[in-house]
């Protein structure tokens, strides 16, 4: 590596959640460095966030468009651009900055509707651009030791897939308190068709195509609003059926009082299981059948390729939520630089999720809604 | 208590598994001594296990019609009769037992179709006797605790009810190896219309409206048959809709490896979460909203009334299954000598599963099934 | 087997906790009818407790020497006699027992003096009877095949020996309330030198010695009392050193808020560890060193011969504190079916824990006493 | 804060694992700019290991001398050195750093001998420099948390204190086999006088100290050297008498298969217990005696406000080492500030561990050695 990334970041201003979280992940590996933003559509509240990162003022912009403009006309302008507004804004974002020739990280989901998704994927095709979309629960290293395992045929044929992601922040309404993170997020002019599909539903729905690398064929939903006053959706059970035969159910919700941010991925085949979940992510259970379940550390005795090289620390020492985060940091500028020098990307580059599977969440996410709307029937998904 | 009651059983020679289990439960407390039974239709083999079980030879007999006719001439005849072979028995032998005025306690699921099922909650009535069916799960203390703390009101209004019993022991052809357990449970002659969802299934779905206090409205089903040549389902996802607008799901299976035993509970209101797996039946976990999450131990601290006539020693010294069993065995005792005395039996004796559970269940079973066949539409449930 | 052991007992009148779970744990497995007691000093509450108990009124005693004296002329008297008291009365009565040709069980620690602990195992042999002690922990499954592991050497030489047992029931002074268990277990004319030591420490020595197969060569405690007040030891920490060279240490505690009957155990060797908790009995840690560890349960894949042998239900079916306790009883009814019949008793009857391991407990609690007193010096064991 | 503190580094190189963690600690909240470094002794090692760092050639030096030198004559040079140097080159490296102005982060232990450290201590004095000690796990937010819970008497008076830092990494002995971590650890050339006990010893014993605000009295130590050809300690288990009467025990192992990086702390009072893994760092248990232990998570309901401030992200988003590494470098940052403008720092600099827990530290592992040396003799600290 001969230079640091030069990142610009499009949202993501003081208060924001996601936004600080993009940023500690692109400085984890040293990969990127922040030289510009939209921190805000107020000039004045954007430029102070910039302050706050110590970056150059007139780098500090009031809009995309100005953004755009600006930083083209620049020797050193922004190799990416990383987008993490709230889910409408994140087309119109996306889409400039490929069409002016930067790469994009996205937040997920992609957009709030399949067409624009699709829109989005043919720009970044036409532009021959990185489009990453930041499932980033895929970047745990034990993450990709699952899908590793998997691939190598280690449980047999797949037949079950069971995934959950069940928080509680939302059992009130928050959003009726003004809290921010709910407000938008609860909101059909912001969020989109759904809550918390697209909230949660849709890291689920990758992580478990993910990992078992089946595609769902099938679902059936049953989408509820249980906080009165609501506007989307803050519940979901369904069930899955796989390209392969295997079944399988999702639950997402966000009022299941105790759970904090309780991803978990369970998948069985006719020779083992595996278990991960994301509030331990350091360990994954492997049970080959017939023999005693082994506990797998993450960095420890049996980790694969990919894992290992997912990881920075020994096994004991914990990684957590932001070094997940960060391999997808890694591997996208890994990724940049092999479209850059047109090279082949290194193995862990290529688990980058990318503009298709960001499409295939929104298909996920309108096909869950559909599937709600008509009772529960069954609504297949593009094979 | 005055004297013992004399226990006869059918079934449960030897090699089987749960009739040894009712056994050991009804020895826990003392409340019952065996003391005849048809432990096989073979009558040497039926002598065989009385002999073992320390019997009076000539109280071994080799069909319920010998049973019932020699121990109603008998002054000290049986006063409880245990049902313990496959399901297809079920019916007939309780139902003779119930006319002839004994106490039945039956296994689950009560019988093969909703109709026998009907039949012996009539035999029962018209005979007055208590007809109990071993949904065992009820009897661990923190179930009854968890029921006691939700009928209080201590998680407001219900939301959410997730549960789940995974298991792996069939996630090979062992009845095509002539396992003796797997044999009959995967024949639709012995076992009726469904595999994991009347083996275990049945389980689950008592558990979460005996702890929830909350019905079943309407459920949409999967069944699938995973293991090629085997004849009845070994897996079964459901969407549940509760009479009061909770949601839910039901997982069953068999073939998921590294499950051994997992039922699992975990239901969500307004005001907190509570979570409890029965392979850890000694604590409790509740959430109570914007609290850390409690762990509740058997025995310790902010134990409920029934909770605590429903354990035997202190918090720390592990309780399990057989004594959750036992604990049935007890109540049912309390219940007959109520009965008996037609005095009002205690407070725990009234969480006895009684016949009309055990129909629920049939019901429960014959409405995943035809859910199933009809693509996962909703079947309502009797209200 | 052609009947059952006639059991009588000693102490475990209403009220009382171990009484009642030697009852249980001898009812589990039907190898014993309990025909007689002396369950109080006061005759009356002797008898009434026999009443609970449906015991013939004449077989309720008020002193040990009466029942002595009238089982003797009976022709079915007792076979064995269980000694449940506080501490101080072990010696005696277990001697008269012994004397009479019963065979005894008695709970720990055995006597109140190594003298009396000596006696009592030369009693023993001289009647050729059976003694033998209750550290009841040994009967769980796992804890034997931890046993029968590191026998097989699967762990290479043991190199660490970390056991504890944390409680936190006398975390107040429950003896200046009156509280039964607490009162007896805190005074020294009735409980002997030693608190926490005796009561707990015990279980935790022998536990250490019994599944290492190593013996403590010499140990260096420091033994505390926190409760003002409080005239025994409530805490004890030591260092350990075997005679092979490991080491290691133990920790018996009653003042560890949050601990409910914590005894825990971990074993090191040049090729893996063990790790067991009896609060989670069902499930045992090992670590190959270089593998990831795995997870044995009770019943399931990896379980050796004494392991299987000492178990009744399937895994992921909790068994508990009662069925280990119960497995000593099955194995003291197969070690005095041997006895009386003068053949080999079968290989789980031989891990009973006996005089000769009651009287090394003894000589634990005194080391650790006399280690104290002079301030954390080495003491030696016999070896 | 205007700008970023300019870093310098002695040790990190190639290969090694703790300069890339502070490297990675120092990057994440973005206070520091690393500019600086001997990263070996050869000094084209120490370039390549600087380019690799994008680093200025001219400021990756061969030398501390070359560095100190090099830099005090740059208007930019460096603000704070961080010492990753095996132990034996903490002093000379930190104090000349220190004597010519610079702030100092050090690694533990602070150094090799009791007179080296003090030494040190006296320098920061002199120089009125920022000397501090990176003892990481007192960075973990729920650390803070349970420390700040102590303080407020939560827990009533502290009776017992119970630390273990167990690994396995060196059950075999791979210093023979050239793994450049193992092998200067045991070499008491490069490590000192203890090789467990300095290593990850003095972590348990800061750890200790700095959550219950207890000071040790005395310790009475017994270490030992299990694999054949290792020159230093790889296990000790020690007693420990508090200031205050507490008592505890102190265990620090490197063979204890199945363990990773197990450094397990619980504090027990007369009102209440607190328990914490560093490998589960986002969940703290507190058992307010008499009732339900609660489960206090990192972000969540009950987080007090040093334990806020040293979180990122919300609870449920798992944070681990490098974060609590990190939150040390933040909290350095505010120090320096607070250093250089003459201000008071805020409450969470204030918890650093500065000169003087490295000293205490270094005496530590000198009294371990000593008593174990007098056979466990007990040895005084200061006070």
């Amino acid at each position: 590596m001969s230079r640091r990334l030069r990142l610009g970041m499009v949202g993501g201003g003081r208060g924001a959640f996601i936004g600080a979280v993009h940023r500690m992940a692109a400085r984890l590996d040293d990969r990127y460095e922040l030289v510009a933003g939209v921190f805000s559509s107020d000039a004045q509240r954007s430029r102070d966030s910039g302050a706050d990162l110590l970056l150059d003022p007139r780098r500090s912009y009031a809009s995309v468009d100005e953004m755009v403009r600006a930083e083209s006309a620049r020797a050193d302008r922004i190799d990416v651009a990383a987008i993490v507004t709230p889910n409408h804004l994140h087309h119109v974002g996306a889409k400039k900055f490929l069409e002016a020739g930067c790469h994009v990280i996205c937040d997920k989901p992609l957009t709030t509707t399949v067409a624009d998704a699709s829109d989005l994927v043919s720009s970044a095709d036409r532009a021959q651009r990185v489009l990453a979309v930041t499932y980033n629960y895929s970047g745990y290293p034990l993450v990709r030791q699952a899908k590793e395992m998997i691939a190598a045929g280690e449980l047999g044929e797949l037949r079950l897939v069971q995934v959950e992601y069940a928080q509680d922040w939302l059992t009130t309404a928050l959003e009726a308190a003004g809290q921010k993170q709910a407000s938008w997020r609860t909101d059909p002019q912001q969020s989109g068709v759904a809550g918390s599909v697209g909230d949660i539903g849709t890291h689920a729905f990758h992580l478990a195509e993910f990992v078992s690398g089946l595609r769902v064929a099938q679902l059936a939903a049953d989408l509820s609003t249980h906080v009165a006053g609501r506007k989307l959706d803050d519940n979901a059970q369904m069930l899955l059926r796989f390209a392969n035969g295997a079944r399988g159910s999702l639950w997402a919700t966000q009022i299941a009082p105790g759970n904090e941010n309780g991803l978990r991925l369970r998948i069985y085949g006719a020779k083992g299981g595996l278990e991960w979940s994301q509030e331990e992510p350091n360990h994954l259970r492997h049970a080959p059948y017939g023999q005693p379940p082994r506990v797998i550390a993450r960095g420890g005795p049996g980790a694969t390729p990919l894992a290992t090289s997912a990881t920075r620390i020994p096994s004991g020492h914990p990684e957590g939520y932001l070094e997940a985060f960060a391999q997808l940091y890694r591997d996208i500028a890994d990724l940049i630089a092999a479209y850059d020098a047109k090279t082949s990307p290194p193995a862990g580059a290529l688990l980058v999720p990318m503009g298709k599977d960001g499409l295939r969440g929104v298909q996920f996410v309108h096909a869950a809604v559909e599937s709600s709307r008509r009772d529960a029937a069954w609504i297949k998904l593009a094979s």
